[in-house]
């Protein structure tokens, strides 16, 4: 591993995100084609944030947060930190003094592929973290790792600069070229689902709505009257 | 597997289920003689409700829910939707346009042994769901499953029309013919809990309360006064 | 095993435990020298409780709760109840009745590794639980176990008597005879990491206020200015 | 839970059994329709065995071998032991004797979700066992189950009497009744087997084989010469 | 933790491992009353080896393997050395430079929760080792540990100078003041299993040879004759 | 998702991945400097095989192995076939059918984030493959992925054409424009190893060979005579 960290990187477009953050994790996620979503072991410390912002990533080592140290340095108001990790690992490698540094510096919230503790504190601060556990379990500063390299983080590849969308249903990441056409995707797409969901509110079934029935018979499914009829 | 949609099946006693929605998971499970309990991984996307109905059961592919949108039709007023899956699975199968669409039918709630996305809509709309996992991941329609077969779902097998109970608790799963009966053995073991809890509550010991000190010692338990005597 | 129970157990400091809860799990686990954290997969079944108190153990056959029961009478205000399985298991081996029965004697918490049940009764009493999973499932009363001495809990071996604290962070366990020692240096802790707090919130980075730019340079870190200088 | 034991059970013809032992799971599940498969958690102990009989099913407690006693005298001349269990649990609740009980009897092997333990010396005997887990654990005899009920074991729902199919594979389990047609479709597919075998072996492509290339294109499968095409 | 090297520690009898080894892990559990088994996700990284000595124990950081090569030096023939981990880790440990360093010691064998690489060499050399996953994960050496002071692994607590037995079944840990008494019980367990072995073999059923039927038919047993009568 | 297949990529040298092939996976992971490795989860079928080559890459949808008849025809003698998954699954997505293909147009080997069935089969073959799962699970080939495309297997980016190597170990990528630096590094590696293993096994300690000892006492390690000082 190369032990560097890059000063500068291009990063995803500031009105991009705000539109992502408004749209959310599902619909950006079905926007970009179904791809990028983080597995569904990363989830919120606490409930109900919604953001998105360009990724300053981190390398770093199981049980040894040296490198978050550094890549605060890196953040700009706005930013997303994305920390990868060598190996998998549940260690608290972030907790409320990490938190205050990053408020401090304007960044949005951070995704960690580890632990985190100090979770009513960060609440309170209204600092958002998506993390793969809750351990209060201590880290040690010993050993480098990068900051801004794409990194691998919850099965997803992220590149620095990357929109980085999280909020309840989890976190999804589009690559930085790709972000004006899945903003312009993820906008018709609210559009239209206003539209079916008053229809199916309003009893208007799927299978209708959606023109089912034709392709499900021509697959082969078959309605039968009782269950003995099976 | 034969792709089928069974469109009629005998339901589990409305008044039962209004019983069971009101005495919840455990004291049904235990009136149940401790059997019908689907395994913990399965949890409450958010806290709070507490229902049971009869299941109207769907069979669906990884990845796929198809077979979702094709059971919204079979489903009634107080009815439980259970989807099993042909293998582990974690995507987001469910949302809230399926929500909306359940909840236009009166149906009571979703137990799924897959994925759930748009979960902060869904709790908005008071929907409730049961599932392994949230999760943003979309799924296509491209596979054939069955609506209203017997399905395992979470280690349980699930009969169409079995009273399906969830709470805070988790799901149990009530075979039709034994509903009536175990409403009234979880009715009696309500009345009953009542006094020990006071007694409890008083001061009484369990091992006064439930006559174990005689089986303890008989079953070889003593009792030392230091651990230096163990 | 020993079938066994005993009786009388010298009990960490109350002052000590105090000032535990107050603290938190996190800090106190660092004044402790980063050890005795339980494995992170034990969580409150419902947030925001702080508690620390001299544990009572328990060791339990999986599906078995008898020995809770014996163990109840053994509590004393302020206590925490610890319970070990010889074996992984998520039952629900605990629910109000025995909560009831608990804080009818003022004990402080309850630490299991394995599942808890009547999740939402326990939250309306007040009654704190950490545990491995939420369960409905029935136990039998079948096997004796021991209580009050030494057992393995979720990766931590617990002595009875050992300061028990918990919180939204996690469990961690002090060693009766370290709780002066730890205190004082949680105390020191506490009060260091305020100071720390306001520099860092005022925007000096950790970087900095550790002194860390030369062991990290020194390690052989580099930077550079863009992506392609990697 | 009945604590029954039914001594009668029809089973599944034998002949049938023959040739599912001989064609392997992956032919008999695919034959089945793609249904029956048990969860890939449950392995051999031991590598090499294939096997197929009717099933003798238990239901037992968490860390209870007691019913498994009570089943070596259910069993007949190749039948094929299917222990479930009330809830997830690893203990050893099979060793060397019981083996030796049912190898005494003809009994062809043991499917359990559970843990299984003196693996060398059931290798040396040749007694196959598929197990969720290799545990010396030991277990209680303490409570009751039931014997020849159906039971859920590994996710697939086993009536007493259906084929269980095993091999280095998994474990498949055919419905008592879908025995003939499964085995009708399974020679089938094992004779049309070898002769694409034949074909893909000389290099002809499963593309041009089995026709996709016109599906696939229909689908919008997009074939670029080189990467930066993308 | 304390950063401590011990220098000197009781060892367990060599004679009573000695009849470890030969009995094997699941009778010892037996005899040792169902306790200091570890958790069975510890297994053999190849097969057949059985041996016991005392252990020389190791606490190290997760992906730091310093500890390991500090606790060479305090092997002597015929211990067992014993890694628990102060998080849970995957990371490759130990390979075979550290295998041909504690061979050439006479060390009986490796116990890791951790990981173990190089795992074609070790068989080739005859080096058993237990562990918790294969990886071939590199390992820094940059933060202290621990040697030679109680360590959990895999669940069981550890006191250097205890008693490990390891074999296909898994590893046992016997305190090494019970060392004497779990002999003599292994050993009587041994010799009386031959005798039950060969009436098994012989058809005689465990249900008459251990006197089952009568506490079976008290507990609540009910035989009867056909599925339609549960 | 690009639906795309990409016919022609650029390859990692064919004579590094003789020398990778030959060193194995712990000694090329260590030459990368520690980066590159998949998951431990992913385990050879069958024991004893060690293969490199490049990358082709497949990106399948879970149960769904309709690509990979599609990258069959992108794979050259000596190249290795590569493929995720857009979710978590253990389907059974490769047989010997496509085993038989793949051989016949000299594939080295598979490494697939999924499931593989006819094992034995395979394995009498002689061709090689690392699988997340063993499972007879069969799939369905209706929905679109993508091949040689970028894809993340078992936490590690693999670009078409990378340089996979497996064996017992686990499974190591390096990036292409990385192969001769890595395989010089790993070449001197392995002549460097093979002085240390033979002064190890004369008895010479590592803390000696690798001069630990001061910077172990820097570090703060302390050693002490007995259990007693610590």
């Amino acid at each position: 591993m190369k032990t560097v960290v890059v000063r500068n990187i291009p990063r995803a477009d500031a009105k991009a995100c705000e539109v992502f953050a408004k749209r959310g994790v599902s619909t950006v996620h079905e926007a970009y084609g179904r791809i990028g979503l983080m597995k569904p072991y990363i989830r919120p410390i606490w409930s109900g944030a919604s953001i998105a912002g360009p990724a300053v990533t981190v390398l770093a080592q199981p049980g040894d947060n040296w490198m978050i140290h550094v890549a605060v340095e890196q953040c700009k108001p706005g930013d997303v930190l994305v920390v990868g990790c060598t190996t998998d690992n549940t260690d608290g490698m972030f907790g409320d003094l990490l938190g205050t540094s990053l408020k401090a510096r304007g960044v949005a919230g951070l995704v960690i592929d580890a632990g985190c503790r100090d979770v009513l504190t960060l609440k309170e601060m209204g600092f958002p973290v998506w993390s793969r556990a809750i351990s209060a379990k201590g880290t040690v500063k010993a050993t480098l790792g990068a900051v801004n390299v794409p990194v691998v983080c919850a099965g997803v590849n992220v590149t620095p600069g990357d929109a980085v969308v999280a909020d309840e249903d989890g976190v999804v990441v589009v690559a930085r070229n790709s972000v004006a056409d899945v903003m312009a995707k993820a906008e018709k797409r609210f559009a239209d689902e206003d539209g079916k969901r008053q229809k199916l509110a309003s009893g208007v079934l799927g299978l209708d709505m959606y023109n089912m029935r034709e392709p499900l018979a021509k697959a082969g499914l078959v309605y039968v009257d009782k269950p003995e009829d099976v």
